[in-house]
C-alpha cells in the first residue's frame, strides 16, 4: 500500500500500529520515532521489523504517511522540527482522543499546509507501552476519521484505506462533532473514574481503612479507568475544556438531584433512575460493545 | 453441619448459596422460600435439590439456620411472618449490603430475640436470577461478618463455620464500621455510575446521538455497573443514607476542584491527581483483587 511510513511515538498504540502493518504488509518500509530508551528496549526485544529513529537528525524523503501517536500536547513541538521533511504528498493522521482544538492549533502554527486527516480509533487500554501492543487491537473496533470542511477527499480514501487494512470499521464525523460525543462516551467517565478514585483516597487517608480489601464491591473497576496515562487525559481535558466543563455541570446537576431523592427518600424516582440505565446496557450488548458475561466474564 | 437451612430468596445469591451447600453438604435438608414463579421455573428447570416453599403456610420446626437474600426492605416483614416458626437455636443471617440501620429495625420491630449474625460476602454481579448462580461464587472471597456488642461468641462461631465452608475468607467488623468503608467501596461508586449513565442518557437525547457505539472509550465500564439490581440497591442508599449523603459531599468538592484545575489550566495539580490514582490500582492488583490483564483480560 505504502513505500515508507513513520509512527511518531510508539507506546501502546504506536506500536499496535506497526504490529498490524507488518502483518497486513502496509508499507514496504516503517519507521519509528520514538524518544523514550525503554520503549526503544522494549521495540528492540519483540524484535519487530522497523527502523528506530531517535530524532529527527537522520533526514527521510518522501514520506507516504506520517501517524501521530504521541501525547497531544506534543503535536506541534514536533510537526515544527519536521517542516522541511514533510512533502507535498504526506499524509498525515494522528490516533488523538480530542479533535478541534488541535487541528486549529496545526493550523495556525504550522507554516506549511500539510495534509492532515485525523483518525481516532476507538481501541485502547488502562496500560502504557509496546510491550502491550496487540496488532488485532483495531479488529472490528470504530474508527473515527474526521471530516472537516477542508479536508481533501482524496487523503480521507487513503487514510480510510489504511484503517480497513488494519481491521477498523470506519465512521466519519467533523471534529466538533466528535468531541461533542466523546466527551460523554469517553472524557466526563475518566474524569469522574479518576475523581471516584481520589474521593477514595481521601476517605482511607481520613479513616484509616483498608479499601482495597474490600474493593470488589464496585471500586475496582473505577481504578482500572483511572490507572490510564495522567499526561494523556490532562491533554484531553485541556484540549476539549468547553465540552468537559459542560459535562462537569451535567454530572453535578443529576447528581445533586440524586442527593434530594435520597434525603427525601423519594423511592419511586430512585428506582425509576436506575432501571433506565438498564435500557442502555441492553443495547451495548446487542450492539456488540461489550460482552454479555457477569463481572466482565471475569469470574 | 446442619440438618434444616432456610434460604429466604433464591436469586443470583440465594441461589448460589444452595448451589454451594448442596456440593459441600452443609444440611441434610435445604429449604427455599421463594415468591416469584420466573425464580421457581428457573430453580426447577436447574434440578437442584431443595425444597420450594411459596409462602409460610407450611411450618418447619427446628431451623437450624435462617439465611435472608432478599431485599433489605422485605426483611422486618418476613421475620414478622416467621416469627413462630424461629426456634430458640435458630440463627438468623443475611447477606445484604448496609447492616447498622437493618440490625436497629429488627431489634425494635421483631418481639422475639433472635440470634442473629449479620454477614455480607463481596461477591456478586449485575445480573440477577437463579440461572446465573454459581457454586463458586464465594471462592475465596471475602465474607464480612457484624460483631457487634450484643453478638454471641457462639453464633459467630457457626455461622463463620458456614461461610468457611463455602470457600470464603472471614473479616469481623461492627456494623458501623462495615457501613462506613462500603459507603466508599461500593455505594458511591454504584451512585456515581448510575448517575453517569443517566448524564450520558440526558446528553444522548438532547444531541441526539448514538452513544452506545462509541460506548468503549470508558462509559461501557459504567453501564455495567449501573445494570445492578435496582430495588436493591434503592435499599442500600436509604438504609445507608448518613454515609451515602458524606460521600456524596465529599465526591462533589472533589469534582469542583478538578473543574477548577481544567478551568485555571493547572497541567501540574491534574497530572499529580491522576498519578497519585494508579498507587491504588497497583495496590489492588497485588492484593488480588483484579486481574493484571489489559481491560479485564477482554480483548
Amino acid at each position: 500500500m505504502f513505500n515508507k511510513i513513520l509512527i511518531v511515538g510508539c507506546g501502546l498504540i504506536g506500536s499496535s500500529i506497526l504490529r498490524a502493518s507488518i502483518k497486513k504488509k502496509i508499507s514496504k518500509k516503517v519507521y519509528i520515532l520514538e524518544k523514550s530508551n525503554s520503549h526503544i528496549k522494549q521495540i528492540k526485544k519483540l524484535k519487530l521489523k522497523c527502523e528506530i529513529l531517535k530524532d529527527l537528525k537522520t533526514q527521510i524523503p518522501n514520506l507516504d504517511m506520517i501517524i501521530f501517536c504521541t501525547h497531544l500536547s506534543e503535536y506541534t513541538k514536533i510537526l515544527k522540527k519536521f517542516d522541511k521533511y514533510i512533502g507535498r504528498n504526506t499524509i498525515i493522521t494522528d490516533v488523538g482522543s480530542s479533535k478541534e482544538k488541535i487541528l486549529k492549533n496545526i493550523k495556525t502554527n504550522i507554516g506549511k499546509k500539510v495534509n492532515w486527516v485525523s483518525s481516532h480509533p476507538i481501541a485502547g487500554s488502562e496500560v502504557s507501552g509496546p510491550k502491550f501492543g496487540d496488532e488485532n487491537l483495531f479488529l472490528n473496533k470504530w474508527c473515527v476519521l474526521i471530516k472537516d470542511k477542508n479536508t481533501k477527499k482524496k487523503h480521507i480514501k487513503i487514510i480510510s484505506k489504511f484503517w480497513s487494512k488494519i481491521g477498523s470499521k470506519i465512521v466519519f464525523m467533523n471534529s466538533k462533532e466528535h468531541d461533542h460525543i466523546f466527551s460523554i462516551t469517553s472524557h466526563i467517565p475518566h474524569l469522574v473514574a479518576y475523581n471516584m478514585v481520589k474521593t477514595a483516597m481521601n476517605f482511607e487517608k481520613k479513616k484509616k481503612s483498608n479499601i482495597v480489601k474490600f474493593s470488589a464491591g464496585g471500586l475496582r473497576d473505577f481504578t482500572r479507568t483511572a490507572a490510564s496515562n495522567e499526561v494523556m487525559w490532562k491533554d484531553i481535558f485541556l484540549n476539549n475544556k468547553e465540552n468537559i466543563i459542560k459535562g462537569i455541570d451535567l454530572f453535578m446537576n443529576n447528581m445533586r438531584e440524586f442527593k434530594r431523592l435520597i434525603n427525601m427518600k423519594n423511592e419511586k424516582k430512585l428506582i425509576k433512575i436506575m432501571k433506565d440505565s438498564k435500557k442502555i446496557r441492553k443495547k451495548i450488548i446487542s450492539s456488540k460493545q461489550d460482552v454479555n458475561l457477569p463481572d466482565f466474564g471475569r469470574r
